[in-house]
């Protein structure tokens, strides 16, 4: 049982922290079977932080929680902050499978969203 | 001729101004044949701003240009500075086709991008 948590910065707008919350929601009826369960974390200005985010999947029975930073470039919070965040989870849980995937602008595959958009013109 | 300008938020550090750039020339080679050029332009603390990205397309011979907001949310950058700024070089030439497609998170295709990092453990 693997569960996805899909990390976000977090804003001060709670319809933004929302529109988040909805977007984990619309991924998890597609991440099946793959992911038992996607939900949504923030690193500041929202609720649930990563490390509860995580915790909470782990004594929820995830055997593995895959962490998605929903960035679009390696800026601190991705090079620093984040990990740092999972880092407490870990250590909170410690025999916890956690992993962090790259963040979603890293993805070669966001050119092609990005010109689908350009062509929509 | 039609010129894609690729409009980031702007970092005060400068390898994420130049990750988006990088992008936007990644960008150029697969855009062809339906955008002769793509650039990058910022909202704020980096160059060119958007209106001078706009002017910059037009007085280089662009029948129409597109911008392209590669944000990932809805917020007060996406649904008011980023058209304030458009405006600002709508008034500057008049006669010229500008087209403000929508931004990079609402694209249902980022779904997909999400689950292929996620599945990628």
């Amino acid at each position: 049982m693997k569960s996805l948590l899909l990390v976000a910065h977090g804003s001060r707008r709670e319809a933004s922290n929302e529109e988040v919350r909805e977007l984990a929601r619309r991924l998890a009826s597609r991440a099946q079977p793959a992911f038992s369960d996607v939900s949504a974390a923030f690193l500041e200005l929202a609720e649930p932080s990563i490390p509860d985010g995580i915790v909470r999947a782990v004594d929820n029975g995830a055997d593995q929680v895959v962490v998605l930073p929903y960035f679009l470039s390696a800026g601190r919070h991705v090079v620093t902050d984040i990990p740092e965040e999972v880092q407490k989870a870990q250590s909170a849980r410690p025999d916890a499978d956690i992993r962090t995937v790259s963040y979603l602008g890293s993805a070669e595959a966001v050119l092609d969203v990005l010109l689908e958009l350009a062509n929509g013109t």
